[in-house]
């Protein structure tokens, strides 16, 4: 364990400072180009599903209880599909749509709909005076990013180690303006986080002041365990239900970190009223989804065991990575108290948070390296970091070898990034 | 050819009809159970492109210009797609977005889009006091749903044989809440017209008082001729471009009808500032499309000349089709006095006009016979046709035998209600 910066003396803290800026000088001579901005999976975990696309051979293989994936129709996807993913969330087939190859898509669409149409027979979100969403901190860039676009206010709402901060949740929904919230709620974008059976009871019981207020409980990683024993999150559609509040979230998942990011197939789950609303909306949308593409998802894991099983070769290929990483943040920056950084049992990230004020700083050295990382400030909403401090590490991308690398170089920048801070005037 | 009906006597009419219901009686206890509703391959169409989803085997088959397409990325489609849809539609790949399997998806978003965001630096039309779009009658329902869904205002303006009635396309586009137009420029949807030169060059010019005024060009027949000659559609993007009006139109297209419905690639083109614009706001509504399901369009068809050959095709087996329906047509309603319908040298349907005030009795009757037909009224905004006379035809699905049955109990059922109507009172 490493000495703390804070209890070092300047003359200490100067000389720490020149030893950082030699060793960011060797990083930056390794000459990397790696990307750890974005949560990719590698070549490797690609491969893993090829067989799918090769399932089906015969016209014969293509049609499926009378019904030809190949032809149109089917608006809310192919019903081997949707009991499929409905297995897979634990909930029923009717509460089920599958569509296209994107989650953030149905996510997007469901937000503007909810601009254009409404819900609950409430008033058009594009109608009313002012419209919310609360974001839990850190979080997912894009969903803020849906948000900007459509012009609805943001909210931040402190995370905690079993979810987001739960009292602060339950006040905000007292304003009728604040229309919904987005969760990850298994193994958390960026920090792993797991909600607990707490935190899922206290969203199925909410009791907001507007009717339209809806959960986007994003579960983009409810299958993405990285250990042999996985992780359990308590079914918020189901206690939504026994709690008497059937309609008030929207579950994603998809499987593009699963089968192919480019051309997995997104599903979404929700209270019946609503996704038979939804399905009324999207007749005017589209004919259907890509069947063909639900079906061989459908033949090659058979059921949600199968997507299971399939799951523990991304982690076999994935755990080492999240393992690197970790083992070199703490080797690197254990104990200087300049850093602090999660440790998922899952999902595709790992949060940094850095010395205050040093986040943007050390992602330009980063960069400066070779080492490419989530813009500064991407984990909050309108990318502001109040305290210039989140770092989302997305360690998949990369080979191995090269994570290894990655993650030595950030360390050093993120050394290098307090020192000057600590050092300054 | 037969003794028009309005020339005959009440008691030969009354002749006729009795005759006519016997006709009908025959073809009711035929026992079909036929959908002639929708613009759908059948089978045999589906099996001509089965080596498409084949057509990539190996990972490294997966990769192009080092993008792999199993992968995440590409918001406007795959670069060689692009080049794909630009070559079949004549325009620049920059002016091109290729898309996921529905161009009626792409359609309804860009007017979502035209609702929530705005063209040209306008006011979001969602802001706008009035909102209408022109509908050339008879038109293509779904178009008509987008409208009535989002709440813009459909005005008809009549179709001529070489296209929508520009004299009044030009007189609406005075009213600067004319915001679109909904086009189906080459065998339309559902008369199989043909624009002219003439009609492309009036939409190429046209001077809207909106500047967010655009057209909506669904070139969905574009390759989809049924004879050796094909017929030459002026390329409006172009039109449009030389009469310094680049941003006039959008025009989309698919291959759900050359490939398979369910498992298509739909594009899109406009004018380049249009198209960055809309680029720029799918980035928060996607990831991107299936580049795998692009690809594979890409390596099977390898150019527009791929397409076009495949085409002949589907050629083979929907021009008979049309045949054997215009056949009948001509030996059972010719001269009668009833009905007129239009030949289409491709596309997908046949536009039949009965005796005003019997098209929704004819379409019933046939339903009792086992004849499902488009519903009546279907080719007009708010399926209100004025005049209960336009039936849309839809000949492909049936097999061959099945539509020459379908044919002659449709026409029965003409003559039927032509026959009670002339009779009544």
């Amino acid at each position: 364990m490493q000495h703390p910066y804070k209890e070092r003396s300047r003359e200490e803290l100067m000389c720490a400072l020149a030893e950082a800026r030699a060793e960011f000088e060797t990083k930056k001579a390794l000459g990397l180009k790696l990307n750890m901005s974005r949560g990719i999976p590698e070549r490797r975990q690609l491969d893993l599903s090829m067989e799918m696309l090769s399932c089906l051979e015969s016209p014969e293989d293509y049609i499926e209880a009378g019904v030809d994936t190949r032809n149109y129709g089917g608006v809310d996807g192919l019903a081997s599909a949707k009991k499929l993913f409905a297995e897979l969330l634990d909930v029923s087939p009717e509460q089920v749509i599958v569509g296209g190859n994107s989650s953030l898509n149905l996510m997007y669409d469901t937000v503007q709909r909810g601009m254009q149409f409404g819900f609950g027979g409430c008033l058009p979100w594009g109608k009313q005076s002012r419209v919310a969403f609360l974001c839990p901190v850190p979080g997912y860039d894009r969903h803020f990013t849906i948000c900007e676009k459509l012009g609805i206010e943001m909210r931040p709402i402190p995370m905690t180690p079993t979810g987001p901060d739960m009292d602060e949740v339950r006040r905000q929904v007292k304003d009728p303006a604040v229309k919904g919230i987005w969760c990850v709620p298994k193994y958390s974008n960026p920090e792993g986080v797991v909600y607990s059976d707490e935190t899922v009871r206290a969203f199925a019981t909410l009791q907001p002041a507007a009717a339209d207020f809806r959960i986007f409980w994003d579960n983009a990683y409810c299958v993405h365990g990285l250990y042999d024993e996985d992780d359990t999150l308590l079914n918020l559609q189901k206690e939504a239900e026994k709690a008497g509040n059937p309609n008030i979230a929207f579950t994603f998942a998809s499987t593009s970190k699963i089968t192919f990011p480019g051309a997995g197939v997104a599903c979404m789950a929700g209270g019946r009223e609503d996704i038979a609303y939804i399905v009324s909306l999207m007749q005017a949308q589209t004919i259907g989804p890509d069947k063909i593409n639900q079906l061989r998802h459908v033949r090659y894991f058979k059921n949600a065991d199968g997507i299971r099983a399939h799951m523990k070769k991304h982690a076999e290929i994935v755990r080492p990575k999240f393992e690197a990483v970790l083992e070199r943040l703490e080797r690197e920056l254990g104990g200087l108290g300049i850093a602090a950084w999660t440790k998922p049992r899952g999902g595709y990230f790992i949060s940094l948070d850095v010395l205050p004020g040093t986040a943007r700083r050390t992602i330009a050295l980063a960069a400066e390296a070779g080492v490419v990382l989530t813009p500064a400030g991407s984990t909050w909403p309108y990318k502001k970091d109040p305290n210039d401090s989140n770092i989302r590490i997305a360690p998949t991308f990369p080979t191995q070898e090269e994570i290894e690398k990655a993650a030595e170089t950030l360390c050093a920048c993120v050394k290098l990034a307090a020192l000057e801070k600590l050092t300054e005037n």
